[in-house]
């Protein structure tokens, strides 16, 4: 049993957001699968998809600031600069945090741990709405 | 065919671990796959699976002094510190390594590199005993 | 329906290598696959599969210069020396990244995003021909 449908998530300001419900949401079909993997491709260079603490707003806060301490925008770093000093380093955070994740079905829902969510990782200033491919597949 | 199991891996301390023998044997059924993959989803969010050099102990060891250097428990650094200083950073590493590895199976064995070998990452100081669902399918 | 093959990446020298079309053209049978999935499993340890920016040659050049600054080369830093100054970093840069992608397939063709392209991360300074296993499953 194979499902694949495009998932488009909303625009969202610079930084980490909960998108667990957004994805689930949009694919009512996982509920047919008993044993089974979901896979998601969030079809950007500069946004990412990563699986993280799904309670504290804190923790997303920090995750942005660790990101930028860590690549920082200073436009003397890179040579990639037609499309903004944000650019290049939303393409670096992005490879580190990876563009997919693929998750276990188990009895018709996702079998994340207890404090597990969904992470879109949007490093633009302005990187308006993402598109993910979901493919979804199993018995 | 579809197979899916929790795994646990016993409480280690911080730091970087090899477990693809304590992964490998709590899967017996792995041997009845020709072709096929194996997911593994660790189900928590301040430790990790990569996949790494399986020979050197002191690779592990530099991984931890890097990872330790690369994401700092200096408390100033962040505004989720409620769980301790070890905690925010266990996060960041967790992101960084990723939740999860996807490994091929061929003539019912994992198909990996010589030199290839699966890390748990312990990122907390007291982590204890760590949840992996594993999931195989194939034929 | 599932293939298994194994792809060699002609040898190239230190840094960051589009090989989209290297590892399509060696599976011809993906035109096969209505919805599927491709994984590709780099079977070393010190390079690494990325998807990212598949235009500007000057993004590979940023994400090897930010790379060997974030990890580097400094003896001081590392236990692991035997194999040379170029060898611990290149493990780390490879864990951070990851050996493997997984890509959803839709009418016999990858389905990734207009500007996205598979990256080798060659992170050794003579790293040689690089074997990648790729497995594809699908209807």
């Amino acid at each position: 049993m194979w499902i694949q449908r495009q998932v488009d998530l909303v625009a969202r300001p610079r930084g980490f957001h909960l998108v667990t419900s957004e994805v689930v949401e949009a694919l009512p079909e996982l509920a047919g699968i008993r044993i089974g993997l979901l896979h998601l491709l969030i079809q950007h260079t500069s946004a990412s998809l990563a699986l993280n603490e799904n309670a504290s707003p804190d923790v997303r806060r920090d995750f942005e600031s660790w990101f930028n301490a860590a690549v920082p925008e200073r436009a003397e770093l890179w040579t990639h600069r037609l499309e903004g000093t944000d650019d290049m380093p939303a393409h670096i955070k992005a490879a580190l945090l990876g563009p997919s994740l693929t998750l276990p079905i188990t009895d018709g829902r996702l079998a994340l741990g207890t404090w597990q969510g969904i992470y879109l990782g949007e490093h633009r200033n302005h990187g308006g709405a993402r598109s993910v491919l979901a493919t979804a597949w199993g018995e």
